[in-house]
């Protein structure tokens, strides 16, 4: 039987752009666990209704349903403790990285794609995402944007621990990705999804990195609508 | 035998303020080992010729010298495999918390005590320090600390990392501190002994967390010249 997992989609129901997803895109195939990722768009609150809350990633395993990306990775690492592990017994220093993701990295990108976003969204989200993402930076998606190239050197500059994880390991698990790869992955999948917008200099190694996780699991995060 | 660490010290031999010297402090106390923490002043470069460069923490441990706070406690961790683990298997997730803590703790702070920090300095080490952080900054030390209070804010919100995982556990370690702690430890304990700025508010769990790293190996890093 496969895992459900809701994943937030565009107009093109194959572009999956949410961060969050694709950390749990990625941790479901290293459970080896098939998975049905169903279309849901922002504005389909009542198809998650069930979850009691109202945001993706939400997964129904059997007669489990779980919501928020942590607690699904807490999840799947309780229940399928003989399947390669995600956190590699470091939950903690984990929990940092994902959080250094949630409240640096996001918002960085965030203010450098947010725009673009909105192009790629189902008609019917439109309207729901411009309201609530102008309400919380108190400015239009547009000039939220607009001064990205000069945001872009202190972005860059933020990314310093992962190049230090990057410039003794292949991954920030170590000789083997895992949640802490997943998490930091997550966002730059999210932009590469959603804008043309260049975020890493070409030979940076975060660069050479993402393209090694978008190859795991046959490639599982290449084959996707993306802007390249 | 003691192991001998070399060991940053202020015009009181007694003020012990090098952030990655207090990662090691707390490194050398959890594998058990008894220390000889010798001071060491910035322009005494002769007295760890012998560990082929010029900064501290250098350990010498029997026949071994190891300098770098990393690299030192690699070394510990692989030396002493039978003691308390300082990484918990965790290492690379940790070495992005370290990272972390170079990258962005240190910088962050450094821009609100540098000028705070020339006036604990041994007189000897006072223009050496300006000379080479005004370089650095390329500015002068108290133009560098002059705006702190605008920064704060800033400063205050790129911790919410640490925040993350201290509002579901007492250390970034998880249950037990480890040295994920110390790395981010370190950062503050260096501005304490130095500086009366105060970088966190009084309800900010971080500064709880603090006290808890404090209170370790018999109040290790309570008993220390510091502004309180």
């Amino acid at each position: 039987m496969s895992v459900i997992l809701y994943d937030l989609a565009g107009a093109d129901p194959a572009r999956r752009f949410s961060p969050y997803s694709w950390r749990i895109r990625k941790a479901l195939a290293r459970k080896g666990l098939e998975v049905e990722a169903r279309p849901w768009r922002f504005t389909e609150k009542d198809k998650i209704g069930f979850s009691g809350q109202g945001l993706v990633p939400v997964i129904v395993d059997g007669s489990r349903t779980v919501s928020d990306s942590w607690e699904i990775a807490r999840y799947l690492e309780a229940a399928y403790p003989d399947r390669p592990s995600l956190f590699g017994g470091a939950v903690t220093p984990i929990r940092f990285i994902a959080g250094w993701a949630d409240k640096v990295l996001h918002p960085g990108i965030g203010r450098m794609i947010i725009a673009d976003i909105l192009a790629v969204l189902a008609d019917k989200d439109r309207a729901y995402f411009r309201e609530s993402r102008e309400k919380r930076f108190g400015m239009t998606l547009e000039a939220a944007q607009a001064d990205r190239d000069q945001r872009l050197p202190a972005f860059r500059q933020s990314l310093e621990p992962v190049r230090v994880v990057l410039s003794g390991s292949p991954f920030l698990g170590g000789e083997t990705p895992g949640y802490a790869d997943y998490a930091v992955f997550g966002a730059f999948q999210w932009a590469r999804c959603t804008s043309p917008f260049k975020l890493l200099a070409d030979d940076d190694p975060i660069a050479a990195w993402q393209r090694r996780l978008r190859a795991l699991f046959g490639g599982l995060a290449d084959g996707v609508p993306a802007f390249d």
